[in-house]
């Protein structure tokens, strides 16, 4: 069982040596999940050890090169290494069209299916009904179309206690029920409590990946109670104005959205080149919200 | 004075973690001549200390995706770093739609001027007249339209012996002259040789790229007598016919071009991934050609 997110990169528009632009995997259950796909995001792929054969769905949050730039030659790598499974893609218009002209004009023959699945809206749409998760868009305020990600764990089924079901001769669908929370009441009146015979498995939880926004009061809300936020952290307190014209936020901003939310943790990311190292973002994230972390390519985050 | 080679990148079509795809930078008298610019090469740009503002002139042997894919993002760096400088461009068609297209797709407005000079032909062509170099391409032969490219210095005007001219009185033309490596015959019959007076300031010297290319008679003659030679070499004896099959090169192969064209040196690359080492591939060469070496990201090579 694994909820674990790795960062692969924390760069915003211009990387540096060690900071490549947006690329997260959320991995739920050996199921990998790719959140932005920035330049370089198969190098860091290998270097982090992420198995690209169990990646079946991309989610790109808005078509700004820093997102969005490491994803042509992917699709070529998974091509090269022979890939047959189908590639789900979720990302606003026109990605279609960008990637079906860019496939023609390098005439790249995908020996895969990729299914590009556009995102728009403004409220949240249920993306992907997973077998273990849920992925939901929310939108963001950019300075063009940018989705937010939910990724939220299904509630799994209620264990069974072998020792407490032992006098009950309970059938399948008894069971099936139990397991669903449910409370069965027998024809001769007799109740078995679902938590007399069955335990929690776990408690679901979940991941919001706040990709490059200004503040606006809503969002907090899209990401309640969240165990883990990603937030954008383009600029700190000393660039407050120019976060507001480009359509970023600040670390104290990212913070504020993590404490309205009442989330479990706060990892910021996306750093201006401007700032050699992120401790002063931390710093000011943590004035707001205590549990802020500045990620850091390679940083796992294991949620399960 | 310089004229220096920095690897960037030795990977063929898929990069491992520590293999990029191709890129290089000659530094010829601090001015940069980027050639090819697969995926990452901006990350790698700045691992090298590579000044980006010194970069003029960007060669591009083929329109395949790990030779071609760290374009879009670099041509956006350059813009958010405020360039504007013009910045010239040699690739095959086409080019110059591709990026016309690519910019209008991501509404990206280029402050500084792209000039891209489309490269054609079956046969040597004269690309750039540097003040202090001549670029020129040749034919490769490869599954799409492929270019090598020859960096060869200009010859250096002599130097003046000072000791030498003190009872000549030459005037300034006659200087030129004699520079340009004139004798010069005065009207009274005096002969004032030009090595008398003059010596030559250095030999100049040459750098050839052979990008994906499988092997051809022709070959050698283009690179004939270079100082430094890089030649791709994505296989080894061991697929042979997968090299011929897919227009690439065995080790072997990029060692018999340098052997026949009589170079100084041979560099290889774009090594395929199956290669964990490309230790073989330096062997298999230096058997042909002993002054052959394996190229790793961040060699550098000074022939100045």
């Amino acid at each position: 069982m694994s909820f674990r997110l790795t960062i692969l990169g924390t760069s915003s528009a211009l990387p540096t040596s060690d900071r490549y632009p947006t690329a997260h995997v959320l991995n739920v259950h050996e199921r990998l999940f790719l959140i932005d796909c920035g330049e370089g995001t198969q190098m860091q792929m290998r270097r982090y050890k992420i198995r690209f054969g169990r990646i079946n769905h991309i989610f790109i949050s808005h078509l700004h090169g820093d997102h969005f730039f490491g994803l042509y030659p992917l699709l070529s790598t998974f091509n090269l290494m022979g890939r047959k499974t189908p590639l789900h893609l979720y990302a606003p218009a026109p990605a279609d069209e960008l990637i079906a002209r860019h496939l023609k004009d390098f005439d790249i023959n995908l020996a895969y299916g990729l299914e590009v699945h556009t995102i728009s809206g403004k409220s949240v749409r249920h993306l992907l009904d997973d077998k273990r998760l849920d992925v939901y868009s929310f939108p963001l305020k950019h300075r063009v179309k940018s989705y937010g990600f939910l990724f939220r764990e299904k509630m799994a089924d209620r264990n069974i206690i072998r020792e407490e079901i032992a006098g009950h001769n309970l059938s399948i669908s008894e069971i099936g029920r139990l397991k669903k929370g449910e409370d069965i009441t027998r024809e001769g009146g007799e109740v078995i409590l679902c938590n007399e015979v069955t335990v929690m498995a776990h408690q679901p939880v979940s991941y919001a990946f706040c990709s490059d926004t200004g503040w606006f009061p809503k969002l907090s809300s899209y990401v309640r109670g969240v165990d883990l936020l990603y937030h954008e952290a383009t600029f700190g307190d000393d660039n407050e104005e120019l976060a507001m014209k480009t359509g970023h936020s600040t670390a104290r901003q990212a913070a504020a959205v993590a404490r309205d939310a009442g989330v479990g943790r706060l990892i910021l990311g996306h750093f201006s080149a401007r700032y050699r190292s992120p401790a002063m973002l931390e710093e000011e994230a943590r004035q707001v919200f205590p549990l802020s972390e500045a990620a850091r390519e390679g940083s796992i985050y294991d949620i399960s």
